[in-house]
């Protein structure tokens, strides 16, 4: 079986050192998240994860969740529900959730490295709470006075959960294409009825109610996606108060067998004349999905994270233990039969290069997540637009690259335990088929390159790289002269310029031919995540190197980034070769003609 | 539910076409090989494959086998056991087998496309019969007259089955390490004592008898690899005209429960004083053990090639189908809801990805085995040193590259039914898991890239890199002068001169230190890999253009053909760069450092 620790110590680097969270924090008016706090939140975090949700991961896998047809509900795998109620109990669901709604008021990025620990805990059980907090925000941005108070408050306190309603068998990324609909009653709710599916914790027995925010049409709704609009459909009837009555119009009809995450719940969902309330203004409902939809992406983006955490913590464990072979520069460990695994070049490779991914994407995806608390917190019009524009550029790389990450370090972390990685009882294949389902929710890896390409590139001309090129050249200017750094920044400031041209390329060409933004689309986001993680990787020296850090961290982070310059940022390489070869060798083939 | 259908047009092309077989095989003396009898065997083996055993590749998976601690006995999945008695009436399990030991007598290269067929139609099925092919090897060389009568010709008949048992629970790619003890009876025979995991169809319901080749040690052995011998232990005891009695002292004692290939029984076998017959000579079973590796890892490499065939087809037909969202450039079916995604850039991305790996990986496989016919057949000794150093040169590359190739195609192929991918019914998510054992199996990727770099470019100074680097020059030659081919001939020329700087270089560091080949070996496994498939699909464009074949099939091989220059030759930049980066970043940071 796989463990799990918590990795507070690089957490705490992350947060403190490198982002410098005290200050930020300070500045934008969170009294409450002193370091005090914030460490007694963490120690918390990592001792609810480790001791209540990880023991829970094999049997979420083994048993997963049950169906019942007789009566359409989910039983969730043994001691779900409990750790749950621990979870409400500890005060979790509401831990970024404003205070005046029951919320503990703590800052979005100290949210994160608990949402990390959860997913690297238990990825299943994780996905229950993780729709709520999607739900918290749409209502939070959209709901009205009553909705606030008897959905939002009871989805903060964690007495219901929430879900998305969005996806239909015939449309998933298309939702113009969607066909559920929502008659007025003519008492202020709507009848609504079709069927969604991949509803992930569309039913289960793990809380009082569910909230789902469903997208449907309206009768006179214009077709396509300026038709849709979002309501609230509660698994149980609500009066005014908020108290709860019978079963409302809605039922789970069956649940998906999966490759992975066995113990969440992924529904089919049939509404039938289901009572629901409108949130927000008719017709508008897309804009309203995606402020939950861009809650989630950075939320999955930290599962990716948290699962490639936990396969290196486990591989390294393994590549410690396991005897093989001995070093081809002579035994290693001559009183032992043969050397440990990790004296081969080899094995160093997969497990650095989880490393360099690991802690260098915990940056990338905490720095996106202090975005968040500076956009909603800060003063400055002109600072708030820039992060705004920051973390908008920032997200479909958070979410497509940590979570291609997670897949590609439980790949390595199987691949280090040989052919005991594919046994089952190891923990290490759960962990690859647990990741593989992040690549594809919320919006596949394409849709995120699309996402960048040709929304934050193309129609908001840039304006997020712009602010991060911004960064990383001030980060240069202020180190340039530091001979320790020498070796980080000049290739950083190469790539950035580099990254900026390759752009412009791109902007030139798509203005001939609209297909250039779909053929550069998936390696320009690679590319950009590779710099990034080189701008974080080199800041992380900087940061290693100015604190108090006792000197075996400091090596581990300066001969970690060594690696990262030297074995993984040549992949820009080769997304730069496929973005200027452009969209004629992806179009040339007549769709007929692939199989001739 | 995935589907499969054998693609004999790119086989024949393969064949017939790129690798010359007619004339091959004439020369080879493989008087029945002509291209009637061959055409009938693709086409009796396409039957055999799409009726037969691609049906039962769900119910594999879905049920799996089951083992029965009360007598060791395993079951096979439903209809295992009765496909696998139309494989031996239809005379599969001798093809390539020589005719005077009952065999077909057919070459290794009409082979391999049959295997290909079976590991893409149904890969758990697919290994009981391949561990038989390996036993098979390793007894026509090494087994005395009553071995051969007894045992070899059983096996070849399909009567019998064979396994390979290597592997002991505290070692898997050092065998030195193994602890199985063998011990003479005085009578000629051995009584062999340990535990052996991992040992596929090492217990099953499909055969008569099943002879297992087992590693073990001999009282008076020297220690490590020096001191490993072979055995050939039947599951029933046989008399010395073959007839089967009483259980011989081997019996399964538990079935793994893996990520995938459900239907193959991974067994771990427990040796109790079983008796034995040595093979070959005492302490010399790893040599022996190399015939039936060799064998067994190309034979790895073409079920990565089958999964990866079987990918591309699911996906592509899915890609055609599925409606969502309009082109880029404007809709390219208006009268449809949406555009099916074929139309767009990054789908086709993931779609050419697959096609250029499967049709060139098909070259680079079955190249290897023609080269087994030539080894096995050719007159002049000279050419048979040259193939011979050329199969030990391309043997790693085509286990590790068509393995993680298949793996590659499979995701690919699942990221492109998005979130229906990641549903068991749909059949993706089991190509995927199934894929995921090729890496490991038979010597992990890593262990490849070090027999490649350490075995055969440094011991043997490269002896089959050059008669490919002299093949690849030859083919510029030829063409040097063809516009048509200019695009491709020129980067070939270009990357093959550069490969073989790289490898001096590699080699001249390794002298300093020997951790450099290790850390050099992935990277230029791959790197060579990617140079071979450059070869391998200029020449598909030459053949394709000199042949008959219509204009949208030549139309298909030249612009796969350019992407795969533009889009995934660039991919040895990257490795390059890692090469060129050394040991140093891999080898300084202390073991004890990496979570410091």
């Amino acid at each position: 079986m796989s463990s799990y620790k918590a990795p507070l110590d690089d957490i705490r680097f992350a947060l403190y050192d490198v982002l410098d969270s005290d200050a930020l924090f300070a500045k934008l008016g969170f009294g409450e998240a002193t370091r005090d706090i914030v460490d007694a939140v963490l120690e918390e975090g990592a001792r609810f994860n480790e001791t209540v949700l990880a023991p829970l991961n094999k049997v979420g896998d083994e048993v997963g969740c049950k169906f019942d047809p007789a009566d359409g509900s989910v039983a969730t795998p043994p001691g779900f529900a409990d750790a749950y109620r621990q979870y409400v109990e500890g005060g979790w669901p509401g831990l970024v959730s404003p205070a005046e709604l029951g919320g503990q008021g703590l800052p979005h990025a100290v949210g994160v490295p608990i949402k990390e620990m959860i997913d690297a805990a238990n990825l299943s059980w994780g996905n229950f709470p993780l729709l709520s907090h999607g739900a918290t925000e749409a209502l939070g941005h959209y709901g009205d006075a009553w909705q606030k108070d008897v959905f939002l408050k009871r989805l903060i306190s964690g007495e219901w959960t929430g879900t998305m309603c969005l996806t239909e068998p015939h449309c998933g990324t298309d939702l113009g294409l969607l066909k559920t609909k929502a008659v007025a009653n003519g008492d202020g709710t709507y009848s609504i009825s079709g069927t969604k599916i991949f509803i992930t914790a569309g039913e289960h027995d793990m809380a009082g109610n569910i909230v789902h925010l469903v997208l449907a049409r309206l009768p006179d709704a214009p077709a396509g996606s300026k038709g849709i609009s979002m309501f609230i459909v509660p698994k149980l009837r609500v009066d005014a108060d908020g108290n709860t009555g019978e079963r409302n119009g809605v039922r789970c009809g069956s649940i998906e067998h999966k490759m992975g995450i066995h113990g969440s719940a992924t529904c089919v969902m049939n509404f039938d004349a289901a009572q629901g309330w409108l949130v927000g203004e008719a017709n508008k409902g897309l804009v309203a999905m995606f402020v939950m939809m861009n809650t989630a992406r950075l939320a999955v983006g930290l599962q990716g994270l948290g699962l490639a955490d936990r396969a290196l913590q486990n591989s390294l464990r393994y590549a410690r233990e396991r005897l093989q072979m001995r070093s081809l520069t002579g035994a290693k460990f001559p009183e032992k039969p043969a050397d440990p695994i990790i004296v081969h070049p080899d094995v160093r490779r997969m497990l650095l290069t989880q490393k360099a991914l690991v802690e260098g994407g915990r940056l990338l995806g905490y720095h996106a997540a202090s975005l968040v608390d500076v956009v909603g917190h800060v003063q400055d019009e002109g600072e708030k637009a820039q992060a705004d524009a920051l973390l908008g550029f920032l997200t479909p790389i958070v979410k497509a690259c940590l979570t291609e990450w997670g897949v590609e370090c439980t790949y390595h972390a199987l691949q280090c335990f040989g052919g005991h990685g594919y046994i089952h009882e190891h923990g290490m294949e759960q962990l690859a088929r647990d990741a593989r389902i992040t690549t594809l929710y919320e919006g596949t890896t394409g849709i995120q390159a699309l996402d960048l390409m040709g929304r934050k590139i193309m129609q908001q001309q840039g304006a997020g790289l712009r602010v991060f090129l911004g960064i990383i050249e001030a980060f240069c200017k202020e180190h340039e002269a530091d001979d320790a750094l020498a070796e980080y920044v000049a290739p950083l400031r190469a790539k950035a310029a580099e990254w900026q041209e390759l752009t412009i390329a791109i902007g030139r060409g798509a203005m001939a031919n609209a297909d250039e933004v779909g053929a550069a689309a998936y390696d320009y986001l690679f590319y950009s995540g590779y710099v990034a993680l080189a701008y974080w990787w080199a800041r992380s020296v900087a940061a290693a190197d100015a604190s108090s850090r006792p000197q075996a961290f400091k090596d581990a982070k300066r001969e970690t980034a060594r690696f990262y310059f030297a074995r993984l940022l040549p992949r820009t390489l080769q997304h730069k070769a496929a973005i200027e070869s452009g969209a004629v060798s992806l179009m040339a083939l007549d769709a007929a003609a692939f199989d001739a």
